[in-house]
C-alpha cells in the first residue's frame, strides 16, 4: 500500500477558517472516522457510503484509490485490492464544516456493491406492502453474481 | 408539520431479507440516527449530508419534504421551513444493509448550504499550502449572502 507519511492536514480552526479557509482540516468523530460518499464521476450515481480514518484518508490521497476503514472488521480496507475492482479517485470534496467527504471515483468493474449491483443504492422507497413501507429495485440486473464471486473463497 | 402516524417500517430481518427483501427496514444507529445524503435530482450534485431519526424519516415520507434531526440542536429540523427553501423529495433510496439513505430532492432556492452555496461540498482537495493539504473552491459564486440572510435574525 502506498506511502502517505508526508501528508499533513490543517489544524481545525474557528468556524470561518473551516468554512472559508484554504486548508483541509477534516473532522474525525469520536471513533476517529469521517463519512465518505463514493460517487461515480461519470454518471453522478452515489455508489456507496463508507468511513475513513486519518490513515485511510491519507492513503487515499497518496494512492489515488479509495482506502476506507471497515467498521465491522476494524481495519483498513483498500477497496478492490484483491479483485482489482478498485475505485480510482478523480476528486475529493469536503463540506462546510469538513466532517464529510464526497469522493468522485471511477469504479473499475462497474460494481461497487457486494450484492452485485453498480451502486449500493439499488432500491427506492415505493408504496407499501401489508401496510409497511416497501422498496422496489431500480437496477435492472446485477453486474456480477455474488455467489460465483464470493462463493469461491 | 404533516402527520406520519400511519407509516410503519419493516422488521430488520436477516442479511438476505435486508438486501433482497421487499420491505424498508432502516437501521438507526446507537443514537437513533441514519445518515441521509441529499442529492439534487436534476444535476446529480451531492448537496449535503445530514441525519434522520425514526420520526423525521417518517415525516419526510409523509410530507414529501426533507425533515432531518439536528444533532447540534437535538431536535427535528424541517429544512427550509421558515425561509421556504425546502427540499422537495423526488425519491428515497436505501443501501444494501439499509443503514444509509440517498434523498433525491429539488432544492427550492437552489442553495442547500448555510454558507450560501448550492452544495455544502463547494471545495475540493487540491495540492498543498505550506506543506498541508489545501482546498480550492469549486462554485464560482454564492447563491445568497449569509450575512444578509442570517444577519437579520
Amino acid at each position: 500500500m502506498c506511502e502517505s507519511c508526508d501528508i499533513q492536514f490543517g489544524e481545525r480552526g474557528d468556524k470561518a477558517q473551516l468554512e472559508e479557509g484554504p486548508l483541509f482540516a477534516p473532522k474525525f468523530d469520536k471513533d476517529g472516522l469521517i463519512t465518505a460518499i463514493a460517487q461515480d464521476h461519470a454518471t453522478g450515481k452515489v455508489l456507496m457510503v463508507a468511513y475513513m480514518n486519518d490513515v485511510s484518508l491519507k492513503k487515499s490521497i497518496a494512492c489515488g484509490e479509495a482506502v476506507y476503514f471497515s467498521r465491522s472488521r476494524q481495519k483498513l480496507w483498500h477497496k478492490g485490492e484483491e479483485s482489482g475492482n478498485v475505485q480510482k479517485i478523480k476528486a475529493i470534496y469536503t463540506d462546510c464544516d469538513q466532517d464529510a467527504l464526497v469522493i468522485e471515483v471511477e469504479q473499475v468493474g462497474n460494481a461497487a456493491c457486494h450484492v452485485g449491483y453498480n451502486s449500493c443504492f439499488y432500491r427506492k422507497v415505493d408504496g407499501t406492502t401489508d401496510g409497511k413501507v416497501a422498496l422496489t429495485t431500480t437496477e435492472t440486473q446485477k453486474v456480477f453474481d455474488p455467489a460465483k464471486v464470493y462463493g469461491k473463497k
